[in-house]
């Protein structure tokens, strides 16, 4: 038996940390030596930023099933290419071998898998018998092959719970207030989130609402049209937007910033929302009001989903039972078994099937007009978004102090991360 | 006996209908013969939209102490001066006079008062017997003389909660990502709101925090010098900022939309995060985020504090009571009995003494740099956000459906609110 290293990449969400309860409950069934975790991802890792969780409390571990955020902080540090960086790969080997690392896991999104991939396949060039297994995570709910991602269901449960909330707001207030409002949600280049407006549908009936996914190219004048319609019938708009929608040219509505790194465009977004109720209050001349709750979504952990919970958890669960199966390169992700009852169960797809790759919202969950969710887009989000988890509040706050890691004391040489 | 009429005005809150339950179940107490409210405010009862709630049944009030939002919706519509528009003033007479109203209860914040007011004022030089009675709210807490404004307990408890999750979630990622996080809160010229990120420092000791509340001018030079210290030390840096923060010129950071009425300029704010997230991510070259909950943090039901939940309730039952003591042209406030155990009262002021006047942040609250919390200040916050209030969930989501009430058939000739 060898022991076992987890570490958080990419975007956090409100249930990462439960998926690492999940990692380490598990290992423990499987009587693993020793747990530890690596803080800051793959970036801490190469600097042998180590915390060993092998005697990690029962008190702990419940405290890391609630806390938002990442516990042991995620990175967005990409390995560079072998050719570029071989020291990257032989530090990581050296780190492996040194604390005798027999699995790695990795809980990210599709670019985090693609960093997963190059440990594994490095590994495997030199006959360190490593099993690298990813562990879902993504509020954007766009990994490839997977029924959905664990993170997403708390996301849009907090957006649709709070878009619920300012509509009988707006709603109160439209006959000589605001008459249109406008929320943005994250997710990028894919609508799965700003969808998740549609499930007020559910609660407050005949809803004047317009949702604009990113799947879709947006069109001024359709869209003021649909406003000025629904304001004339309902006396009031509500809308959610896509932080990544482009109109027509392909021209984005936000982009707060781009960075080129690694021969790619990363592309920040922000704003949309303003932007999308200035054009209303000049074109209409109506009060406007925009929100942007950014952060606020993803780190939530008042409005986590008990199925997403669920989800994280034995996204962790199924990444360690792979690794004891003998797999490698591989990332568990969710498979729907039914309906009714809605019934998943975890599957491990190659890292190199989904790394990467973008699952975009598929065309019929979205309306002819590309404004709206169908009902086979609810249908598909009302069981992610069920059920609650409790809170422990404390003097009017949540209880959600964070945790602090005593760090091992370094033993290998310093390494030089960003050299070059 | 004498019937009772109840409307609400202004800004909504996440316990204005709390407000609403208090004034219907005191009334019932006294054996009001009928209990009205009207739609939509003086707006609506110039237009005679009314509602009997005489024979309102017990799971509608228990609705009602749940729904954020105005469940009578509120208006944002003052009357115009006797000399201008005695049509006005005659139509109220003529209103209050048919459904034989005795007493009047407008729940809104310092400028619906003096609404309230001029109706007193003109009901009592008329002879007409009406007791008119404030309902105090406003998420703002700048009610003059008041201690405290129902409403804004709520909505101090959803932004330091939030804001404390988000922290979590930078706190993360910031090692590799975003290291500058600012969030907006409202309060237009008072920074009440932006105050309520210091409760955060209960739960995250040492935490890199920038308050920027309206009450001080705005000095860049100043503010970018404390981001970067706290980066430098921290590896990250939060802020929340009032919406209507102004330079040291007065100019404020983002006004985005300016209207002229009544003789009184009019500002909706909105941005500011966003401006000061551009603004670090420029001079100190690091990645920055900003998120402006906008109407989500005035409309969390999710977030009641059960504290604020008691003081709307009271301020109902308060207002009854003093108009039951023959009282009128007055509003009930809050006013401090101890601190331990924090005990309030209500007491009645004037309308006058209260009517468009703005109680801002007093200095001892507010550190000498202008960007943090005292202790006297956190002392101030901690009992306003303190308890919890249960939840119903359906679904999946918040069971908040819209309360719908049958309007009275209009007896009364119709009025041309906005003539001229």
């Amino acid at each position: 038996m060898h022991n076992a290293l987890y570490a958080q990449a990419g975007g956090v969400t409100a249930v990462i940390n439960v998926s690492a309860a999940g990692v380490i409950e598990t290992l423990r069934q499987y009587n693993t030596p020793r747990i530890y975790a690596a803080i800051n991802g793959i970036q801490g890792l190469l600097d042998e930023e180590l915390v060993d969780l092998t005697q990690i409390n029962d008190a702990e571990l419940e405290r890391l099933k609630c806390l938002p955020g990442g516990a042991f902080q995620a990175c967005r540090f990409d390995l560079d290419t072998l050719e570029k960086r071989p020291d990257q790969y032989e530090r990581l080997l050296q780190i492996f071998s040194y604390y005798d690392i027999g699995t790695f896991f990795y809980n990210g999104g599709n670019g985090s898998m693609l960093t997963a991939q190059k440990v594994a396949d490095y590994c495997q060039s030199k006959g360190y018998p490593l099993r690298c297994i990813g562990v879902a995570k993504t509020i954007d709910n766009d990994l490839a092959m997977s029924y959905c991602s664990p993170g997403f269901g708390s996301a849009a449960k907090f957006l649709a719970s709070h878009f619920l909330q300012a509509t009988l707001d707006i709603q109160s207030m439209s006959a000589s207030s605001t008459k249109f409002f406008v929320m943005e949600a994250m997710g990028r280049n894919v609508g799965w989130l700003a969808l998740s407006a549609g499930l007020v549908k559910d609660v407050i009936a005949d809803l004047p609402l317009i949702i604009l996914p990113a799947e879709r190219a947006f069109n001024e004048q359709r869209f003021l049209h649909k406003v000025s319609q629904l304001i004339d019938k309902h006396g009031y708009c509500v809308c959610m937007a896509s932080e990544g929608l482009c109109d027509t040219e392909g021209q984005c509505l936000s982009v707060a910033r781009e960075e080129h790194a690694h021969g790619k465009v990363y592309r920040q977004f922000g704003g949309v929302a303003q932007k999308l109720a200035q054009l209303v209050e000049q074109a209409l001349q109506v009060k406007t009001h925009s929100a942007n709750p950014d952060y606020l979504q993803r780190s939530s952990a008042l409005c986590v989903s008990a199925t997403d919970w669920q989800m994280a958890y034995e996204a962790g669960a199924a990444a360690v039972h792979a690794a004891q199966q003998g797999e490698h390169g591989v990332l568990p992700i969710i498979e729907k078994v039914q309906d009714q009852p809605f019934t998943w169960r975890f599957k491990s797809y190659p890292l190199a099937d989904v790394a990467e790759l973008e699952l975009r919202v598929p065309d019929d969950y979205i309306s002819d007009d590309g404004m709206d969710i169908t009902d086979a887009g609810l249908a598909y989000l009302r069981p992610l978004v069920m059920g609650e988890r409790p809170m422990i509040w404390r003097q009017g706050l949540p209880a959600l102090q964070p945790l602090n890691w005593k760090r091992i004391a370094k033993s290998l040489p310093s390494f030089a991360t960003d050299k070059n």
